[in-house]
This record gives structure tokens, sequence and C-alpha cells, in this order.
């Protein structure tokens, strides 16, 4: 055996578990030489499992070995406690060596972490065409314990098969939150029993999320121990609100229609978002709901007379009145047993959040001091934008796009934090959607996504781009044959299976003869 | 009729023409109404018009509409010569009103110009489930007679169909050059009869091209009115050559084997080239050649012992040696009947084209100067560096990546340029595939490439990015729907025909049964 150093990353794994020993041996296997046997019963990791076995092999045809390995990993899993919440345990351990194929660990969200490893251990040789498995004795777990990734059904409407298939990529990068921020400005996605005009703020025909499709993501995303949170941003980024409902909306004439928040003032308000969170919050089942806040245009308030009124009875100022909102949407998240997420914005305002609030901080890491030094929680996420040109401001340009990841990588949350740094649970990847549909998505998130997934997964020690370029690499390539559009970052080669629906081909099939007419070739 | 003002552009096309004035009808059309009609027989333009015509109607189920409306498009074309050389007449003329459809030409080439002018004037209402046709008189020609895009066929091995996907999108751009960069340092994937061992250097097994792909590819380019042009870069990043035939390079002990360029005092290596280009040259159609020349590593020269002899014997420097190279190039162009094309670095060295030579100019506006002060003729490509993070240093960061198509859209190849502007016969897009392979080409090109194929093609007065980003939205959406991944720039709504091959899904279906027994709902 021999034992990995920090400044070696022997093992072809993203993200890099945090204790790795090589053992000296490369088992060949062959398609369908790969059982698994667990020793509980669980639908949710039956279908993971189901689910790996199908990526093993990605190619299949005349394979290289001989089929005398048959190899049974053995799960075993100390609790069937299925919960997945904040803090769930994802630790695993795995033993590959000849003869021995053991993943242990506490849950089955453990187990799956586990599942995704081993996967990355079979590797395939395009030259022999073969398949081996790597011999590793490893002991993982998360750095941190929120790795989310926010994905953005508003500006963009994403079909729930897209969903899925994010959620897809998602799992094999060890992300363990997805944060669907489900409406903003622009639409309403949103289907609602209660409130069924919400919905005439859609971007087109059909460009509606149902009950039944939000049911499937969050069971979909739990067969990946991804735990999904709802945002509904309130009380900017709100006016799509006003399409079905206009009475929700404040009164501000020459403010831009899209600008334009909540009225504070009107209890009809609260009544309305109590009664729309109490309908949807059951169709999630995390104990937290993303509440937004941010970029609240809030002069608008400052400029409807009716506000004005409101806030001259109670001596309010514009703080005052955001303090309000808040504190009203605190009853309502209790009365729907939730624990709220809000963006940093308010605190720039002046407003107290209640000291269960989750913050999320997305401007700047001088505002990540002032969330830390008021004493909340936290998760960052202004580090990893993965729509901007330049991820932020403290970097410089790198001469290929691509590149980026590097910007993320070097990221880690609690980077140049010294006080209450252990507030910040983890980070967020953030993909807003004006520019992203599912037509180029996967192309834009990855593989620079990588660089978060495993800044937020592995060790802080593990963090030298050049050792982690070739396995960060590979892994992309793996993932573009799962189906997962990850491009290159540097030149190699990377064939994948014929059968993968995104294998692009011209429009028009040109015949031999054509070829020569055109040519003019002499027949 | 309604002519259109300099700053209104009420034709949803792109590239935008020339000469616009509307007329103010709309004919609705269905799926199978329209037909088309030539004056000539051509091979050419019947697969042109074949392929259109699939083109014209994305989506075919319940589309509203009576079918009284049977639109026949006449295409008139005055010469039935099929040559396609630079300065073939592109231009056209369009007439679409109640009861008119014609479309007239000089050239076939000209003709498919305007089919897809017309293509996009067949507008699909997502909304309504209908299409119409817009109704315009359109004038039109390209400002830059150069359009051109690099392939990088040799970082990453590109497969034939990718290739021709890749045609299909220059051509609904009306690029008309596509730069096929063949090989590089990391791979020589052309396939040789007189020289096979130049294949060891493929990036992995079946990762090469035939003749008969060259072919095909030069014959479909043909059938969009691409000129296809080879780049065999030489004599620096040319190591690939060297793995089958070490010979050629030049001797540089310490040097990165990546940079060691070919022997210039070798005779044998100007045989080699002839014999190989001259069985490469017939290939490709078109009267120019490119030799690339970019970035030699000169010191390698300096320091290979047998040419420091040979230098010495000729009494040359490291520049008069470039200066010889390039020389006994030209000989070999004339004895394949072809015109060099050449990166502009060997300027900088001092070396002096042949006066027939088009100098590629790659590094910056001031080299461009230079090559345009010794009276060459250039392409310019430095504004169009489609790889990189930011495309040029001469833009301030955009916060949203994909707004880089702004940067290009903002540079007219003559740009700044006062001295024989007229020289720069216009630019190329280049697209270096360091990271990009068929699994991310379509999101990384598109839809910012498009900024290059409307600067170099509509007149400099269409410049105006807020009036463009609409246009470009829409078409951006359209490519989507003929297969072209192409993402938004913007929020908005443009669903995909379902049988795209592109329609993602997840790996895992689920039943509703397991939905229920994930989420523990009672049955």
């Amino acid at each position: 055996m021999v034992l990995s150093q920090p400044n070696e990353q022997p093992l072809n794994v993203v993200p890099y578990p945090q204790e790795v020993t090589m053992i000296s041996c490369n088992i060949p296997v062959l398609p369908g030489s790969i059982t698994i046997k667990s020793n509980i019963e669980s639908v949710i990791l039956s279908i993971s499992i189901s689910r790996y076995q199908n990526l093993f092999f990605p190619f299949t045809k005349n394979i290289v070995g001989d089929d005398s390995n048959k190899i049974e990993l053995s799960i075993s899993i100390a609790s069937d406690d299925e919960t997945l919440q904040l803090g769930v345990d994802e630790s695993y351990s795995l033993l590959i060596d000849q003869g021995t194929y053991q993943l242990k660990s506490n849950t089955i969200y453990g187990a799956m972490r586990g599942l995704e490893t081993f996967k990355q251990m079979i590797v395939y040789d395009v030259v022999k065409n073969s398949y081996s498995l790597t011999c590793a004795e490893i002991m993982d777990f998360p750095t941190y314990q929120w790795r989310g990734f926010l994905v953005d059904n508003a500006r963009h409407y994403l079909t729930k098969d897209m969903v899925l298939h994010i959620i897809d990529s998602l799992g094999y990068n060890k992300f363990n939150v997805m944060h669907w921020h489900l409406i903003d400005t622009v639409a309403f996605p949103v289907e609602s029993k209660t409130y069924p005009k919400l919905t005439e703020a859609i971007l087109g025909p059909h460009a509606t999320i149902s009950h039944d499709e939000i049911e499937i993501v969050v069971a979909y995303a739990k067969t990946y121990g991804i735990r999904v949170i709802p945002e509904f941003d309130v009380p900017g980024h709100s006016s799509s609100w006003g399409v079905g409902y206009p009475e929700l909306l404040a009164n501000c004439p020459g403010f831009p229609a899209s600008s334009v928040p909540l009225d504070c003032s009107n209890p009809n308000t609260y009544t309305f978002l109590e009664n729309f969170f109490s309908e949807i919050a059951p169709l999630f089942e995390d104990d937290y709901f993303h509440t937004g806040g941010d970029e609240l245009v809030i002069d608008c308030w400052a400029n409807d007379t009716s506000i004005q009124k409101w806030m001259k009875k109670m001596n309010y100022n514009t703080s005052d009145a955001f303090q309000y909102f808040e504190d009203q949407l605190d009853i309502i998240m209790t009365s729907i047993n939730r624990k709220k997420i809000a963006w940093n914005d308010a605190l720039q305002h002046g407003v107290k959040f209640n000291e269960n609030t989750l913050v999320q901080t997305w401007t700047n890491i001088n505002d990540l001091r002032v969330v830390l030094a008021a004493g909340y929680k936290t998760i960052t996420s202004f580090f990893y934008y993965l729509d901007r040109q330049s991820p932020d401001g403290y970097y410089d340009i790198h001469y290929e796009w691509q590149d980026t990841w590097q910007d993320f990588y070097a990221s880690d949350p609690r980077l140049n934090i010294t006080s209450n740094a252990e507030n910040i649970l983890g980070g967020e990847a953030t993909m807003f959607g004006e520019q992203v549909s599912s037509v180029n998505w996967d192309a834009r998130v990855w593989p620079r996504a990588i660089g978060i997934s495993e800044r937020l997964w592995s060790s802080t020690e593990i963090n030298n781009v050049t050792l982690a370029l070739p396995r960060v690499g590979q892994f992309s390539c793996d993932m573009s044959r799962r189906g997962i559009l990850s491009g290159p970052l540097f030149p190699d080669y990377c064939p994948l299976p014929e059968e993968l629906s995104f294998s692009l081909k011209p429009v028009y099939q040109l015949s031999k003869d054509e070829v020569n007419l055109i040519l003019k070739k002499k027949f």
C-alpha cells in the first residue's frame, strides 16, 4: 500500500476524497460483471443502485477482457433512517482490493456518495477498449454540509425532464442542495390551485410547473441525496405576481414595471403569501424555504401614496417597512413550519432578521463579514456566479473562457474570513437564467462548476489547479458519456457512445452520387 | 410601402440585408404550402432548395390556418456558372408581396443567400401555432467578400458529421469560408497515402480524416456557397509531423517537444511538403491554401547545430532562414497551383512575403497596420477569438458572458484603419479547439458568432446593439429549432420540436409508484 501525499492526487476521482490510500492492483472488469448488494431495503437506494449499474459501462461493444472477475460490491449501511435534511451524514468508506469490495456508510445518502466514487473508479481505456477497477481504500466526507446549486426556472422555462437532467449532473458532482429559483420578475410558472391567475405570468404556452412535477423533482432529487429548496422571491423581483393579481403590487407611477415590489402596507399581501406558501410548502420536504429579498427597489414604496400614508401612521421609514415585511414572513414561516432563507440585501437596509434565518450572501466578501458579525449562519454564492464573464472582481482575466473554473476552485467559502467562519455552512453555485435555456445549459455550466463541487466537498488542502486539471478533464469526459454536455479543458480524446442523443448530424445527407456531381468528378 | 430608415430594423432577418423596403402585408402559410421553382438546373442549388424546404416549418402538428395560400417562390438566376472562388457574386434580390414571390441573383450562391433570408421571413407564432410570410422588397449583397470561420480539427477531433453540422450553422449565418485548421502540435489527423505514418500522431483510435471525408466536406460546403480552405501550419506548430517522420524536425535539445519546428535546412523537408501538398491540394477546390506560419519558436533553429552550420554556410541569420522557408513554400504553391495564405507573424521576423500572399492578421491592430503599409491584402481575425474570456483587450468586461457577442459586433474589420483599408478583404471568426469538442461546440460558438456574421455581411451602418438584440435573439431561437444548440441572450420562450435529437432527458425514469414510495405518500 502507498499512502497518498497531500501533493499527490493518484486517484482519478472528483471531488477528491478526504483520505485516499492507493492499493497496487487494477482489476479488469467487463460490462455486466459488477453486482451490488445492500444490507438494507430502500426504494431510494435501490433506484440509485440501478441507475449506477446502468452508468458503469458506457461502451459495451467488443470489450476486451475475460469474464472471470465477478465483482459484488457489498454495501453496509448503519441506519435505515431516510431523513434528508441539513447535516445529514454523507460520509462513507470504500475498500476496493482484489476480492474485497466494500462500501460502508451511516445513511443511504452516504452510500450514494460512495457509489459515485466507485463509478469513477471503473476506468475505461479507449485504446484497449477495456475496463478496469482501481484499487484503493477511501475514507470520505464533505468539508461543507451545504453544497448548493441555484437553478433559475423563471428567466427561461425548464421542463420537468430538463430539471431532472440537471439533477443528474448535480448528483454526479455530489452537490446536495438544489435551490430552485422558481419565479422572478419575468415569469411565474408555478401552478397554484388557490390562486390560479398567478400563471397568467408565464413566458409561453404550457410553460408551467405543476404540483405533480414538483413532487417528481423532489423525489428524483432524493434518489441523489439532494434537498430541493424552493425560492419565492419577495418583496422585490415580484412584479409577475401582479399580472394576475395587480392588487398585490405597490403603485409607484414612473418606475419601470419590472421593478415594482409587493405592497408592504396591505394586509391582503400577507394573507395571500400565507395561503400560497401553505399550498406550496408541503410539496417540498426540506426544513428550509427561501423567500428571496434581494434587490428591492425600496424607493417605489416611498413613492406609493398609499404606502406613504401607512408608513406615516405606523411611524415607519422605508427601512422599518422592510423590517415589517420580513417580520410578517417570519410569522408565515412559523405557520408553515419552515425556516427562512433570505438574500443578504435586507441587512444593508438596516433590517434585522430573526436569528433562525439562514442568510445567503451574494454580494461580496465585505457584506459576508457584516452577516457574520451580526451572528447569522450563512451560505455564500458571490464567488460562484456561473453566468458572469468574470466570475467576480477579484481575479485576473484568463485567456480561455473555461479556465474560469479555476476562479471557482480557488474560492473556499471561508476564504479570508477570520471571525465566525464556522457559521458559513457552505456555498451555492448560481446559474441565473437570462442567457441560459435547456439548449445551452450543460455547456454553460460544465465543466466549470466542477471547480465548485470539488471546492465544497474536498479538503481545503486539495487546491492545486495543476494537480486537479487532469482529474477534472477526465471527469468532464466521464460526465459527457453519461449524457451531460460537458466539454473539455485541454486537448484530449473523449469519444462518446453512439447512442447518445446529442450526437449532432448534418440536416442533409449527401449521397455519393451527389458528392461526385457537386465536385464534377469523372465517373 | 414603407421605406426602412437606417435607425429602424423592421425586418427580422440576420444578417440584416443592405436595403429593405417593408410591404404592409403578412401572408398566412401552412407546412407544405411553399414550393420553389428555379430557372436553371443545378444539383448544388437543388440540394440547397431541398434542405430549406425541410427547414421552413419546424413544427407541423395542429398548425392553425387554411391551406388556400399556395406559394411558389420563383428563383431566377442570371448565370449557370458554378465556380466558387473569392469574389463570387452573392448578391440577390427578393420581392415578397401578395401573389408575388421572386428571388433573383446572378449566381446559384446568391440564390442560396436569398433562400436563407426567405426562410427567416417565414415567422412562427408560438402562441397561435401558426406561420406567416413577411412581405418586403430586399436588395442585398455582402459588405465583405471574405467571411470566414476557423474550425480547429486538431486540438479535438471532430467527426465528418460534426464538421457538416458546423457547416450547417455557418451557412445559416451566410459565412462563406471554412478555414479548416487540420493539424497542429498535438495531432495530425489527415490521412496521407504518400506518407502514411503522419497519422501516427492522432489523438485516439479512428481519429483520422480520410480523403473521402474531405471530399464530402468540400461538396457539402459548396451547397452552402462556402469555400473550404485547408491550413497546414508550418514551420511552427508542426511537431506532430515528427511523430511518424522525426527527420522532418529540427533538433534543439532542451526545448519542449511541442515547440520544435520543421527543419528549414534540410532539402528533404521541402520535398516532403511538396509531395504531401500535391497529394492533398486537389481534394480542395479553392485557389487559396493556408500554410500557417504562426508562433515559430525560431530559437530552436538557432540552437540546432546542423541548422547553425547551414545558416553559416548560407550566410543567414534566423530571419533569413525563415525567409528561405517561406520562399520554398511559394515555389511549392506555384507547383500545386495555389495562392498562399499565411499568418502575419513572419513579417515581425523581417520576412517579406510574395506579393500574392494573402496575410491573415491575428495579433492586433498595430500589426494589421504594418501588414497594410507593406501593401499586402489581408483578412483579420484578432477581433473574433471565440475561445477567449475577453475577446480582445480593447473592451470592458460585460456582466454576462454571452454579451461578448457585442464586442464582435462592434468590430468592423476596417475599424480605425485609415490607409489601404480596401486591402482588408474581410474577417475570420476563430474557434481554436483547446476547450471545445463536439460536446460543447455549438453552445460555445453560438449565438455569439452571430455578432461576427452580421458584422461581415451587413452594412457598417447596421451597428446598433439595441436594435440588433431582438433580431439576434430570435435568430438564435430559429437556429436552435434547426438543431444548432444556440442559446438565448435574454429571457424568452423558444420551445423546440420534440424530435430534436438534443432534447435532454434524465438517465432514470421514475414511475408514479416510485415517486409515492420515495415521498412516503399514503395510497
